[in-house]
């Protein structure tokens, strides 16, 4: 694996050593990483730092033009607002960790032209797979479902 | 107009006092306004709190009964970012109030079933004419379009 998804790996499980939910991603510009994030609900109170949006925001303002150059790395499949985040900034590639916990907005992604490559990674699957079954309704909450 | 499309206005308002993006929301359920929010892109160097956005971060972890059962109230029909963050969440209905100078993904919205009221409010509209004319560039970072 590359060592941008070992990054979002690492944001993953800082994010659950942290008690919160182990989702992370990096934002990664010509081959050095512009931002990382992980799932800060639990930690912050946050309805919106996502694991993508988090990484989004601490790369801070950043010109359209690198948004385009840029891949968005991300442990899971991205929801219907991390996807909406891609969208209005125009990233074009997004690597996936796995989707096989929870199935994001690939279709609406992938009909917008943006460039998705599914690892279905072992340690991604596990991460999210243990964490579902300990705290499921922290995560029906996390994607907006009701219990 | 009703308060909550007011309130939302006095958001938009006050985040241009700060030298912002006028863009304001309020987040309503059962005629209480949950949150309250403004573009903080220029005050706190954020790429993701849309005035939508920070309303919703303003509200805090909700159940998603809440969400459900909410109003989203936006100065300015809402960007795909905060399109998704409409969709994760469930809510079901949206006032807008403008979409002559900058149209979102009403379309989207529509077809997964969100009630839209587009109200073309002429104080919505003059606030945003006036921003984009001045700070064109500003603008067009806050939707992700290269100068």
């Amino acid at each position: 694996m590359d060592e941008f998804m070992l990054a979002a790996i690492k944001e993953a499980r800082l994010g659950l050593q942290e008690g919160g939910i182990p989702i992370g991603s990096v934002l990664v510009h010509q081959g050095r990483i512009l931002g990382r994030g992980h799932n800060r609900r639990v930690q912050q109170g946050s309805a919106i730092l996502h694991g993508e949006m988090d990484a989004l925001e601490n790369a801070g303002r950043l010109p359209a033009a690198i948004y385009r150059e840029s891949v968005l790395y991300t442990t899971l499949s991205p929801c219907p607002m991390c996807t909406g985040a891609i969208l209005l900034y125009g990233i074009r590639k997004v690597i996936i960790g796995e989707n096989q916990t929870f199935m994001g907005s690939e279709t609406l992604l992938r009909d917008q032209g943006v460039e998705l490559h599914v690892l279905q990674d072992a340690s991604c699957i596990k991460l999210m797979q243990q964490f579902i079954a300990e705290k499921p309704a922290l995560w029906n909450e996390d994607i907006g479902v009701e219990d």
